[in-house]
C-alpha cells in the first residue's frame, strides 16, 4: 500500500475504432478504468478524418482532460495509455502516444512493455541517420515501423517485430485503422472488445465494462490485429511462440474484475489464498488484509481455515497519491495517516495478516507493530506469492536486488526484521497452480525469463550518465 | 456511494494546546483524519504568541494547505476545521474557522452542527446594530459570546449555551486557552485527547490514533472543557441534560475506527448486520457490500448467517470526488467508472447485497441491474438502518421529503423501484440496541427530535430568498 | 518606475446604478481603468434583486474575474474596488467590498482614503461590544452607519461622517441605492457620471472614458450623494468645508486621462514641466523623460526650452509586475531589463532627465548611471515637484522618513548621490500654481496637512505587534 | 496595438557559450529582453556537462520559467527560443528549442525564419523512412543536419543550408559547441555579443544591453558561426551572396534600441518620420503617435514640421496581452479600455494622426473616430511605411490578400473606410533611404523577394488539410 512498497506496474493500453460513432469518450473512461496501471502521465491521440491530434500531459486522466480539451478531440479512430516510466525518466518528452508525421501520413503508438535490445536497435537506427526525441523505447518501434512500411503496413510490422525483442502490449493508429500486436510470449496483456459496431483493444477487460463493451478475447502471442472498415483481421509471425505471460499482474498489477488469458484475476488471488491456507497454516482469531491489496488472498484464506476476516486496518480514503508530510517529526504519522488500526477488533487477538507480496519490508514492518501497538496478541503475517528475489526486464519496475529484501535475507531474517510472529510465504508451485495456466513467467521470484536477458537494464538507458 | 446517494455530514473540528511545541503539524493531521467529515472547505487558525492567523480555502486539507503556508502558522494552539455546509451557501467568506479580532483581543471559533433559533438570535443581534460578514449560525455565537465577554469568559460562555439551541460542537481559541463546548443533548460528538503535554480535541477519536495520542474521554452533554498552561477546567450549565447522540454517526458518518460515546463505531455497525440478519434472513449464496459503506455490515450479516460474502462490486480507486463525465451519452457509465461488478463471482449466485442506508435510491437501483446484468440470479436487498423519513434539523444535509425515497413509499414500492427481488430494512428497536446507549437521536427515522423543532429549516435560512 | 521607488497609491473604488440594465461588466471594465490606483486585490459587489453577491481576489481586475465568474454576479446595482493597502495587511480578508448582513438587509462598502482617529473609533466600538473581522479602517465605518441605522440612512451617513476623520471617497450599496461620500477636505477624488439611465461612480473620470459615460461633476467636498429609481439626491454636513485635495494624484497618481476637480491631469503635469522650465533651465541638447512618469512634465519642459525631446530610455513591455530575478548575481540587470538606454540617441549629448518626483533615490541612480554609461555627455536631473519630506496620513502609502531621500539630504547631497551633473526641483509655488486651484493638500511636501495629525501611524495597526 | 492589427513577428533566438560561468539566468534575460519578437511559446536548452535538459512551454518567458525550474537547468553552454508560430500550429509540440538525441550525443536547434522548400525537403526525407514528430520546418533542418554528419560538422553545416531555401537564422548547441548560422540573403537577424570569457548570440543586439554584454558584430549573410573553448570560426557558403535584410523589422518588429545591420532601429524609424513628414506635409496643430508603435516616426515627423507632439492617445498599462471583453455589448469598449483619448489636448485641433503600418485598418478606423468623438477638428493619418500588398513568405505571419486592407484598396478608398480628413503612406523610396542599407527586402510592399517564391504557403504546411 505504501510509496515504494508495491512493484510498479508500467502502463495501460486502450484503442477504439468505430464505423458510426466519436470515440473518445470511451477511450477517456477506459482509461480511467485502467488508471491503475500508470499514473505519471496520460494522453489520448484521435484521428479526426483528416489529422491525429494529440494531448498528453502528466498526472491522472482527470488531471490532464476535461470537457473542453476533450471536445477538441472528436474523431471515430483513436488510441490511449496511461504510463508509469519503465524506460525514460517521468518527462512530459516522454509521455505517449507518440505521434509520427511522415509523407502526408500520421501514425499513433502506446507501448506497454520493455524492449531488452533497446540499444542496439537505436543504435543501428542513429547509424542510418535517424534522430530520437524522447528516451523511450518505444519511439524506436516507431522508428522501425516507418523504415519499413514502403513493404506495405503488414509486412512493415512483421518485420518490426522480427527485429524487437522484450515484451511489447502495442496499439497504433494510421489514417484508417487500428492495430493491436502481442509481443510472442504475450508477456504483458491486450485484449479485444466490441460494442455494436465499434471495436476495442485494452490492456484489462475491466475497461470494457465500463464502457458497455463485450470482451471478445485476448490477443494472442505473437499476433497483430488489424481493425478497420472491414473487420477485423489477424496476422501471425511464423514462429514458434511460447506463451509466459506474467504472473504478476495476477498477483498484484492487474484489477481483480478482469479477465486476463481466459483467467478471472480475482479467483486466482482468491486461490492464491486458499492455497496459502493449505501450505502456511496457522492458528489464528482473525484474518485481516492488508487494504486493498491482501483483499482477495485474505478472503481466500479465510474460507479455507474458516478463521473469520475482520477489516483490522482501516484506510482513510481521502489521502491521494501526493500526500505529503508537513515536517519529519513524527515519520510513523505518514503510515497512520493512510491506514488506521481497528483497536477494538485486534486487541487480545491472534492475527493471520494477509498482503499480496513484500518487497522493501518497510511498510510490512510499520503494519505489524500498528496491530501490536493496537493490543493484537500475536501478528502471523502470510503472503500470497513468494518472496522476490530478481528484477524484471519486462516492464516492471523492480528495485535493485540490494533493496529486494527477499534477495538479501532468509525467510526467518524477514521474519525477526518486520516484527511477526511468522512469516510464511506462498510457494513458487502454489502459485503457478492457482493461476492455472500451462507456461507463466516466474522470473522476478526464479529467475526463469521467457528469454536470455543480456544484463541489467536502466530505466535511464537514453540518457547520458 | 454515488454523489447524492448519501446523506451529507456537517462538519469536523480539531484543536489543540500545547506548552512545549508547535501544534500546526498535529492540527493537519487531525483534520486529514476528519476529512470524511466534510470536504468543502478546509482552515487551520493558530495563535503564535501574538495574534491569531488563520488559514482558509475551498477544498480538501491536502488541497488548501503545503509546506509552505504550512510554515507561516507556527504556534503552540490552534484550532483547525473541515466543512460540509449545512448553513450558507459553499463560499469561501462562510469558511472556518471564524476569527474576530476586538480590544486587542483574538477570537476563533470551529462549529459541527446547527441552531434551530439562528434566526430569532441573529434578529435580536442585529437589533443591537450588530453586523454578519457571513451567512452562518456560527458567526451568531461568536457575538454572542464577546457580547458577554464584560461577564468574564466562563460566564460569556455560559451564557451564550443558555440562548443557542440546536447541535454544538465547539472548539474555541484565545489567546491563551483552548475551549471545547458540546450542546446539552451532547448531539454532535466531541472528544478529548492527549500526548505528552498536549491537549486535543476532536470531533472523532480516530484523529488521535493518527498522531499518536491517546482518547481521555467524551465532552460531555452541555460541558464546557478549558485548556489552559494549568492544564483542564471543566464547567456545566445547570440543567436537566438529556443525551440524545446523532445515530447516523454510527450507521454512516463516523469512522469505523472512532470511538463515540464510549462506542466503538465499527462494533456498532458489525452488530447492526447482525441484527438485520436476525431480522431479515434470506436463502443465499453471498453476501456482497456496497463498497466502502455497507462492509461492515455486511461482515456482520455474513457471521451470523453463515453466508460467505464477496467481493462483488469492486471500486476504482482513483475516481475522486470530482468526476465529470465527458458526455451524457451513458448516464450508466457514471456508476460503472466507480463500481465495476465482478462476474465471475456473482454469476448464478443469489447475491444478498448490503449498504447502510437508502436515500434517494436511485444508485442502488443501479447496482442491483449492475449485478443482475452480470449474471447474478436474485438480488436481496438488506439495508442495516431503518429508512430515513424526516429532515434533519441538527447538522445533517438531508435532501426535502420529496427526494426522500423513504418518506414517499412502502418498502414495497421501493423494492420494486430499485428492482430487487427483496428489500428489507433494519428496524428501529434492532438499531438502538445495536448501538446500545440509553437513549439516541433518531428523529430522521421516525420525527422524535431531541427538542421542538419549530418548522422547515433552510440551510440558506440568511442569504435572503 | 521602479518597485519601492514610486508613492503607493491606496485604492479605487467605483459604482453603479442602473433603472435598466446589469451593471457588471460596466464595473469590470470602470476598474480596470482605476487598476493604478491597486494592484494587490480587486472585488466587486452586485445586488442582484435579492441580496449581494460579492467576489473578491488577491491580483489584478482580470486575475481575479472572468467570464464564468462575472457571470454569475448580474445585476443593476453594484460597487467595485481595487486595492493597494494603507491599513491592514495584503490578506484576502481585507479584500473589498466589505459586505455586511443584518435584519434581511445588506450593505456593500468600498473605502479610497484613509482615517486617522480609527483606533479611538474601534476602541469605542469594541466597548460596544462589536467585533472586527479585518484589520482594515473601512470596517469601522460600516460598524459605525449600521450602528446609526435606526435613525433613518440619510442620519446615519451624517452621523458618520461626523465622527470618522481623515481621508473617504466612499461608494456604498444597499438594496435600493448607490451612494457616494467625500471626505470635507475632498482629500481624495471621487466623481460622478452618467450615460443613458445608468449612473456612475468613481475614483477617476478616465473610468467613464471606457464605457462610454459623461463626466457630470465632482461629489463635492463633505457630500453625500444618494442614487436610486428616483434619480440623485445630495446631503452635506453642516460644517464649515475647507477642501484640500492631494496635490499627489496631480503629479503621479492619477491617470493622465482624467480630469479631477475640474483640472485635466495631463495639462497640471505639461504646466508642472513648463514651471520647472523656468525654474530651473539647463544648457542642454535632448529632454528625456522616465518613462512613463516623466513623460508629460518632459513634454512641457521641451516646448518651453525649445530643447528636443527624445526616447532615450526604452521601456520592455512584456515585464510586468511580478518580474523575479533568477540570481543575485547582477542587481543591475533588474533595471536593464525593465529601462534600457537608447545608445545612438544619447551619446554625446547633453541631457535633462525628468521624473515626476524622488522618493528613495536608488532608481534616478540607476538610471543616470545608465544614460552615462550608454555615452551621455552630461545628465541634468529635474523633478516636476518638490522633495518629499513628511509621511502622508491620509491615504498614500509613504516609506519612513530614514527612507525618504529628501527628509534627510539637501539637494546637492542627493545630487552626488544619484551621480547627476546637475539637479533641481520644482518648487512649491510653482507647484501649486501648475495645478491651479485656490487650496491643496502639500502635506508631504512641507508638513501641513489639512487636519491635525497626532502621531506616526502605521498600516498594521490593527495587527497586533 | 490592437490584436490582429500588427503583422506578428515569428521568433527570438538567442545563445551563450561561457568558459567559467553558468548561463542560464543569461538566456533567461536575453529571451525576456526578446519577447516581443514571439508571446506564444518559450523553452532553453542547457548542456549540463552530460546531456542536454531542455524546459518549454506554452506563455511568456517569465510563465515558463520560475526560480525552481532554472535551477534544475544550469550549465555553460545553452540556447534559448521564443516562439510566434509561422510554421505549425501553437501547440507544445512545437515549442523550440528542439532537443535530438542520437548515438549518445545531443544536438538542440532553434529557428528564427521560414523555409520555402520546407515540402520537397520533408518529401525526401520522408522517402528514406525519416518521421516527424513535430509540423515545424525547423524539424527538417535537424534532420538534414544529423543526416550529413558522418561528414563532420562543418560539412554537415554546409550541406544542409545548401539544401535549404528560405530565411533562418539558427541557434544551434552541441556537447561542446555553440552554432549561429544566417540565411545568405541575412533575411533575419542574428548577431554576436561577448562579455568577459561568454559569447553570445541574439536575434537582437537589445538582449546584450540587459546582461552588460557588448555587441561584436551581426553574423553575415551565409555566414556559419562555431564557437567552443577556441574562441570563435567562421565558415561559408562559396556562393554569392545577395543581402536582403527584412525592412519590416526597421518599421515595426525589433526593438528600437537594438542595431541591425549596423543600423539603429530607432533612427530609421525617426528618418521614415522626417521623409514622411517631406514626402506628405499637412496643416495641422498637433501630431499624436498611436503608441507604442507610432512614437519614433512621430518624433521624426514633429522634428521635420515643427508641429508640436502630444499624449493625445493614453495606454492603460495594465491590459496586458490577454485582455477577454465580458460581454459582447459594447464592441467599442475593447479599443477604450486598452487607449483613451486625452480630450483635454486634442480639443479643436488639427491632428497628424501616425502609426508604422496599417494592416487589415479596422483598429486604425477606431482610433479616428476615438479623436473625432474626443473633438478633434480634422484626423490626418499618416503612416511610415507603404501599404502592406503582399504575403511574406520568409517569417513573418501576413494576412491573406483578402484582409490586407492595403491590397483591396486605394489610397482614397482607404481614406473614406477609416474617416480621416487625409490618408497618406511613406513611398518605398522613402523607406529605403530612410534605413540606408544597399538593398533590403521590400516583398510585402512590392513583391520583390530575395528568390523565386512558388506558391502561397501556409503556417500549416505539414497538418493535414
Amino acid at each position: 500500500m505504501g510509496n515504494g512498497e508495491k512493484l510498479k506496474e508500467e502502463c495501460g493500453v486502450f484503442g477504439a475504432f468505430s464505423l458510426s460513432t466519436s470515440v473518445t469518450s470511451y477511450i477517456y473512461y477506459g482509461l480511467q478504468a485502467l488508471q491503475h496501471r500508470g499514473q505519471e502521465s496520460s494522453g489520448i491521440a484521435i484521428y479526426d478524418g483528416e489529422k491525429i491530434n494529440c494531448i498528453k500531459g502528466l498526472g491522472l486522466v482527470s488531471e490532464v482532460f476535461n470537457k473542453e480539451n476533450l471536445k477538441t478531440l472528436e474523431g471515430k479512430m483513436g488510441i490511449g495509455h496511461v504510463r508509469y516510466s519503465t524506460t525514460g525518466s517521468n518527462d512530459i518528452i516522454n509521455a505517449q502516444p507518440l505521434v509520427a508525421n511522415f509523407k502526408n501520413e500520421y501514425m499513433a503508438l502506446a507501448h506497454n512493455g520493455n524492449l531488452i535490445n533497446a540499444e542496439e536497435l537505436r543504435g543501428q537506427l542513429e547509424e542510418d541517420g535517424r534522430i530520437f526525441q524522447t528516451t523511450t523505447d518505444s519511439e524506436i518501434i516507431l522508428h522501425l515501423i516507418v523504415k519499413n512500411l514502403q513493404k506495405g503496413l503488414i509486412e512493415a510490422l512483421l518485420e518490426t517485430i522480427k527485429q524487437i525483442k522484450g515484451s511489447y502490449a502495442l496499439v497504433i493508429l494510421t489514417d484508417n485503422k487500428l492495430i493491436g500486436i502481442r509481443d510472442v510470449n504475450s508477456i504483458r496483456p491486450l485484449c479485444i472488445g466490441k460494442k455494436d459496431d465499434t471495436y476495442f483493444l485494452s490492456s484489462e477487460s475491466c475497461a470494457f465494462d465500463v464502457i458497455g463493451a463485450e470482451l471478445i478475447r485476448d490477443v494472442e502471442a505473437g499476433e497483430i490485429v488489424i481493425i478497420d472498415g472491414k473487420g477485423i483481421e489477424s496476422f501471425k509471425l511464423e514462429v514458434e511462440e511460447k506463451k509466459m505471460p506474467c504472473v504478476f499482474e495476477y498477483i498484484y498489477f492487474a484489477r481483480p474484475d478482469s479477465v486476463i488469458n481466459g483467467r478471472s484475476v480475482y479467483f486466482t488471488r482468491l486461490e492464491m489464498g486458499k492455497r496459502l491456507a493449505e501450505e502456511a497454516p496457522v492458528d489464528a482469531d482473525l484474518v485481516v488484509p492488508v487494504p486493498d491489496s491482501g483483499i482477495a488472498a485474505a478472503r481466500g484464506y479465510s474460507l479455507k481455515t474458516g478463521i473469520p476476516m475482520g477489516e483490522g486496518l482501516i484506510k482513510n480514503k481521502y489521502i491521494g497519491r501526493t500526500f505529503i508530510a508537513p515536517d519529519q517529526r513524527d515519520r510513523e504519522t505518514g503510515v497512520r495517516i493512510k491506514l488506521n488500526v481497528l483497536k477494538e477488533l485486534v486487541q487480545g487477538k491472534r492475527i493471520v495478516l494477509i498482503d499480496d507480496s513484500i518487497v522493501r519490508g518497510t511498510t510490512m514492518k510499520r503494519l505489524v507493530s500498528l496491530l501490536k501497538n493496537g493490543g493484537a496478541k500475536e501478528v502471523h503475517v502470510r503472503i500470497s506469492s513468494p518472496p522476490v528475489k530478481y528484477s524484471c526486464y519486462f516492464g516492471i519496475d523492480t528495485p535493485t536486488k540490494k533493496e529486494l529484501i527477499g534477495a538479501r535475507m532468509s525467510v526467518e531474517e524477514m521474519c525477526k526484521l518486520i516484527g511477526a510472529d511468522s512469516l510464511q510465504f506462498l510457494s513458487i508451485e502454489g502459485l503457478i497452480k492457482s493461476v492455472g495456466l500451462k507456461s507463466i513467467c516466474t522470473g522476478c521470484f526464479d529467475g526463469n525469463y521467457p528469454m536470455y536477458v543480456p544484463k541489467e537494464g536502466s530505466k535511464y538507458l537514453f540518457e547520458k550518465k
